[in-house]
């Protein structure tokens, strides 16, 4: 783990700084999660920011990051559908990647069914597609991430993740513990001293929910160890276009991203990240000075 | 034009009765679009609507329309993505049919265009996959109609509309003096006394929203004329979503379905049916007595 542990120090901070990418996953998924998005990048803490390409308003998404050429926005590389009523299909045809859309020709509704019926070859294809089809629409992106994490639920999608990552220079997001914790399997045989792996991953659960979204990234702030962190929020408005598309959804729902949304463009957020001098860095940073 | 002119007989009514279809386009274009067409079938005036299969709320629709089989909803056919951040892609690969698509893979964005690139042999395929689509998502449909009216832009579309419907034994929208009026060609040599063409078409146009659309659809309703009658409207609420799909298009927008909404669910509208006498007839027992 050095690679992990030296990276404060690669970056040019001292060994005891907390760097911190704030960072706004599903951009591009709904109207809702664009305005919300907009919003925390401009006048929240949210430093940094992914879009889904497969998605319905993904244009809208992609007209604001072109317009902001310097903007710390990624491609949020995308294999599920994961809604009830609001789905999405592949980039490429049903017929060229079949191995990844459901009989309806969405993609797969989990990560369970990706990992049961995706190959490789159709996954490493879709994804080269997003990529491309992004560039075309004028987003230079700093970096690369995973919807659901679905690209490092095993191994063998891992390789196609880092393989991208290499090819486009872009570094993506990968944290050990987090694997370690969820899928159970050890990625060094997979890594390279190049490849950056932030040392700490914070999003929100189902139990963080529960006992009160607010409190859990007040205390996640306050106690954040030096290294480099990211902390992954959704943020969206509590409003009917996001309550029917995360409909019989308890989790990840149209409050819960409320919520993302009111923490991260409040005062007291902008106050302790300033309180406990946590120093925030953006992908487009990392990627100027390490890739 | 016997076959217009004796319809009202055909149907087993008295030929100086008023018949009005109270249709609503779009249905399944956004969510807004969907929860005020759903509001407008259950508790308003409307009696009829039409499915755009390649849009993103798609599922919501349809889902709606399979719980209803009886409903009167048919298949919105759809070749134009024509708003600015709000796109959609063919049913069919781009490579399949692609005189349909512009350089981003999306339909074109006017009518225009898809006069100026679309081939008839790529139309008919998409169209088939589009109705094949709704049937496979529980939808049964109870007639076509044609998105923006390209169907009936050029002689060459209408043919495939007419064939189309034949086919599949289901009444599609036609209205003689629309085509006359709008695309200016004759529709005789193209269709048989089987087809069924309404006797009169509205449609609230750029002067009727600048006039009023309330005093439109007052005047429209009490000077109905005898024979087959259908008024199309876009409802919708005037919400964020609306207005970022309906951005810098100053007509058919946010507010403007807004008002559709608000008469057709509007104690005068039922008011001004009942005392002007208007049989509200749908296109299933069009096709159930004629089909």
């Amino acid at each position: 783990m050095k690679e992990s542990t030296n990276l404060v120090e690669r970056l040019g901070y001292a060994k005891t700084q907390k760097l911190l990418i704030i960072h706004a996953d599903d951009f591009g998924l709904a109207q809702s999660e664009n305005a919300a998005t907009i919003t925390t990048l401009e006048t929240g803490s949210v430093n940094s920011a992914s879009i889904m390409v497969p998605c319905a308003w993904f244009p809208e998404s992609a007209a604001h990051a072109k317009a902001r050429p310097n903007a710390d926005i990624g491609i949020h590389l995308t294999l599920t559908s994961e809604w009830k009523h609001y789905r999405w299909r592949p980039i490429l045809a049903a017929h060229e990647v079949p191995s990844l859309v459901d009989e309806q020709g969405f993609m797969h509704d989990s990560v369970a069914n990706l990992i049961r019926y995706a190959t490789v070859e159709d996954i490493e294809k879709e994804l080269r597609a997003q990529i491309e089809r992004g560039i075309q629409f004028g987003i230079t992106p700093s970096h690369l991430d995973s919807h659901m994490f679905s690209l490092v639920a095993k191994p063998q999608f891992l390789t196609v993740y880092l393989m991208l990552s290499r090819e486009y220079k872009l570094p993506l997001l990968l944290n050990q513990d987090f694997i370690r914790r969820t899928v159970g399997y050890d990625i060094h045989p997979y890594i390279t001293s190049q490849d950056v792996l932030v040392d700490h991953l914070y999003s929100a659960e189902p139990n963080d929910y529960e006992a009160g979204m607010l409190a859990f990234y007040k205390q996640t702030l306050q106690n954040l160890s030096p290294g480099l962190s990211e902390i992954i929020l959704h943020p969206a408005y509590n409003n009917s276009e996001m309550q029917a598309i995360t409909t019989e959804h308890p989790y990840w729902a149209a409050d819960w991203r409320q919520y993302d949304f009111d923490f991260f463009t409040s005062a007291e957020c902008a106050e302790i990240i300033q309180k406990e001098q946590i120093q925030l860095i953006t992908w487009r940073e990392i990627r100027e000075k390490l890739f």
